[in-house]
């Protein structure tokens, strides 16, 4: 026997249709809810919800969608699984080194159990753990996973739900957390039903990707409880550790309570109830530090956010890019900002946005920030998703990789980042609906037209091949360059646990200065300094206090009494 | 000579037209800003401004429009205003009781001098402020106040700039403070021209009332400027105690920094500037105690809010009305929740918005919150605007009068409350675009219709014996039953002064408690007790230590040893 629960208020009926066969739900008192115990439906059943007499459609919170988002919703008894993580305490935020990873390319496979097989190098680089990608049922057999609109099923092609258990389990195992990243502020465009079952959707807001979610018009209560009972799932059936909420500006709540923190409260409470710690990580592009400050200081109390600014600055003034958004960066005192202050832009003008932006993050504990050279939007929102590294020399991808793997933010890559992989990581879909793929195929090219590119240039997203050459090549990791970068991530993120003046995040213990002019940037954290030289020529750099040299990107770094001389493009680490 | 300057950052050419003739202004090195002195001009000169060879339009900083909203602008001399409230030290937020008047109706001149002439009754009645609705010059000869276009000058019609002032000064005079309504989330739909300076408006967010004001996209450092300005304008030039802040719920500003914290920050400071407070009182439907939370506590930190619920849940109870809004009330017991937490929905389901609603109040202390039985919206807002002096009994009223004027919250009367004015106050306005006006009086009619009310039934707007009707009747202040309600209400702001119970406003401090069947309602307010009748029966109540009879509003009160009787609709004090 299975109970069938939807939710549905402003209906006059609702039936399930179970293996073919239709029972009519009952309405709760209240709530608008309906359900129906239905015998002889067990774990696999297939069903799905009729509204009204409408079409048989999934059902919002299935826990399985075997045949993708068109296809019915399968039961699924989450106690069936055979956890063997029943020791995992949890994951320690102040020393975690994430890695973000997408189970669609981070093999040939794509699959859940394929990327078990990579986990051991994660653990050997140092890594203590990983961002998983959306893996919520989207349109198709392949994508990045931010058009999910089966928000409650790991998607088929991935392994469904025991394999993310699986995977899940594994890496517990490794002794490895796992972040999801979860979308909570549009649904993909196609597959989505949820609209004939509630007022999950307002046209009172918008955003780039589709209709704003509903968090605080009429009805509002049920969708928020959609959200955060989602949240919690990930956490309770799938022992995830963090989430990671995709565009929080994005979902706009003008209620007296934000849906986000009200998400913090329940998964706190959750976090007691489970005796380890839980994670909530935003991205947000508002410079706003109230989402991780306390709730005494009136904040979100969030885990931590993804902050740009930092990378922004990095990859601006190591690449010379200038055009959209990082027409607001490009100079390396920037990047000593933003290792100061966290935000580079926190209330100062930014010409890109035409107005003042963000606030200080003041004297919050930098753990509440992550800092990252690379993501998987910054890479694969280019034209044809080219890496850090191939827009970089290998011994500037270094001295990028040791001002990120020193920084006081928790520090993120991207797979491969750490073997400065020759893959690119490109946007792609696999929408079935042709007119549907065709729109999105020229959206791309209408969009990098803009930029100059010719449309055969830019992949096309629906073409197999563009998945296909985004998937890592675990090949590579022992060929030059890769083996060199990989060393030297592994070397710094080695020092990361070993050297006292990393370990600390307090701002007062970072002190950053950059020259424009010369090109150069020290940092110093506790009794570490690191020194990067970025111009053409051979720099001396005072170093005080710090002439025991600890690494280098270059065998051809010279070290004085009081100064360090560094070649072009090279850095280093003294005490 | 007079500096011209305009805010158009978009333009290639902005000209100022003065006293007919023209000259190009030049553009600031940055900020949008454009600027020319001009010799010859001097106070009283018409000016307008053209950009890029567009029409000539009022500056959108107009001191004062002369004629109107279509007219040409007059440049002002603030220094030239002879001033007499030097000695003027600004006055007192915690006993402060409020007085909500409307220029237009406050005398059937409906001038600011002719206000003057009342402010002795306001003194005499116990009033420390008050608070006038908005005064910016709005299209037309009458209206109330809320479509206001040139939002630096006080309406030709009420006297304009000099008369505003002498309203203040002589406010000031007698010992009153001044609060002015300013209306900061949408324009008027006639005279209004800001589109064609800059990027004051913006499509992403929308308001009942026209377009959302652009105060977090881009080019919205100007705008903010704009309205953060303009606030301080008012304090610097016109020495307003304070500003009503309207609406703010309809001010969408998803920035780092919220405007109305900016605007805190920034009028705080000018506060210190001038030696003397300077309040922010915002108005929001939003249950949200964060607005006037301390930024310690992540708070805006503004003088006071605006509080619905009190009022609905008094206006309920009292007049038994269940449409709209006062769905979610109509229980005794909601009284004495308001005045013991201050939201009845303090994260609570609200049945007419179909969600959870606010959040709790908490320790906040009470003065943060004002309490009514009445104010311009709750009384001009209905079909034909009539006051609880019309829906009530007076002895019930009486009761309504002693419950706000008792209340830990900040009081506030509309104009004429305190005798029961037999006159109503309807929605009236003065648009000169005939096309407009009909708009606007089929609108309300047609808003009625959907309530039963019949076209006819309902007062055109439009009308000039709608805002003649709506004017206050001095000379029946000295007639029954007006004489006794007025007297009453003198009788509750001398004991409100005298009273120690009733000078705390820390909730740990009242006490309430109702019954919703019995349908009475004591409180207690320190030492003081509270209690109401508002059965049709005669009932006795427990006054267990405070037996003294302070003040009734009934002859028929009988006391004992420990306990009251209370007669129908009627209400006793005593300690």
């Amino acid at each position: 026997m299975v109970e069938f629960a939807v939710w549905a208020p402003e209906h006059r009926a609702v039936d399930v249709v179970v293996d073919g066969r239709s029972w009519p739900l009952e309405r709760d008192a209240a709530g608008g809810w309906w359900r129906r115990n239905v015998l002889g439906a067990g774990p696999g059943s297939r069903y799905g919800y009729s509204v009204d007499d409408g079409p048989v459609r999934p059902d919002p919170r299935s826990p399985w969608q075997p045949d993708g988002v068109e296809g019915l919703s399968a039961t699924l008894d989450h106690s069936s699984f055979a956890w063997s993580d029943g020791a995992w305490r949890g994951g320690h935020w102040p020393s975690t080194v994430l890695y973000e990873l997408h189970i669609g390319t981070f093999t040939p496979e794509g699959t859940f159990d394929a990327a078990i097989g990579h986990l051991g190098h994660l653990v050997a680089l140092g890594v203590t753990a990983v961002e998983v990608l959306p893996v919520a049922e989207a349109s198709g057999e392949r994508g990045w996973g931010y058009d999910g609109v089966d928000l409650w099923a790991p998607h088929h092609a991935y392994g469904g739900p025991d394999g993310f258990k699986r995977f899940v389990d594994a890496a517990h195992g490794c002794g490895l957390a796992v972040v999801l990243d979860v979308v909570y502020n549009h649904l993909g465009p196609a597959g989505n039903y949820l609209s004939e079952f509630g007022p999950y959707f307002t046209d009172r807001y918008s955003t780039p990707w589709g209709s704003a979610i509903n968090v605080d018009g009429a009805g509002s209560d049920g969708v928020r409880g959609f959200i955060i009972d989602n949240a919690c799932m990930w956490f309770a059936h799938y022992h995830v550790d963090g989430l990671r909420l995709d565009a929080v500006h994005a979902i706009i709540d003008q209620s007296a309570l934000h849906i986000l923190e009200e998400m913090e409260g329940a998964v706190e409470a959750l976090s007691i109830q489970m005796g380890r710690p839980l994670w909530l990580i935003a991205e947000s592009d508002r410079n706003d530090p109230s989402l991780v400050a306390s709730p005494e200081a009136g904040g979100f109390g969030l885990t931590a956010t993804w902050s740009d600014d930092f990378h922004h600055a990095l990859h601006a003034a190591l690449t010379g890019e200038r055009s959209g958004y990082y027409e607001d960066f490009g100079h390396l005192s920037q990047v000593a900002r933003a290792l100061q202050r966290v935000y580079v832009y926190g209330r100062d003008f930014s010409p890109h946005r035409g107005r003042h932006h963000g606030r200080p993050a003041g004297a919050l504990p930098r753990r509440r920030f992550l800092g990252y050279m690379q993501n998987h939007d910054q890479i694969g929102n280019r034209a044809v998703g080219e890496r850090s590294a191939a827009l970089l020399p290998t011994a500037r991808l270094k001295v990028a990789a040791a001002l990120v793997l020193t920084a006081p933010f928790v520090p993120m890559l991207f797979q491969g980042e750490e073997w400065g992989a020759s893959t690119p990581w490109q946007y792609f879909t696999n929408h079935s609906d042709p007119e549907l793929g065709s729109a999105v195929s020229e959206g791309r090219r209408r969009e990098f037209a803009a930029f100059g590119w010719a449309p055969e240039d830019v992949p096309d997203p629906q073409d197999p091949r563009t998945r296909e050459r985004s998937v890592l090549r675990w090949d590579e990791v022992d060929e030059e360059p890769h083996r060199s970068v990989l060393a030297w991530h592994q070397q710094l993120l080695m020092l990361r646990r070993a050297v006292p003046g990393l370990a600390t995040d307090r701002p007062e213990d970072t002190e950053a200065r950059a020259n424009d002019v010369e090109e150069w940037l020290q940092v110093r954290r506790g009794g570490l300094l690191i020194s990067a030289n970025l111009s053409r020529r051979r720099r001396r750099l005072e170093i005080a206090g710090a002439t025991h040299l600890v690494a280098a990107s270059s065998p051809d770094v010279s070290v004085g009494d009081t100064w360090l001389e560094l070649p072009p493009d090279s850095v280093a680490l003294t005490v």
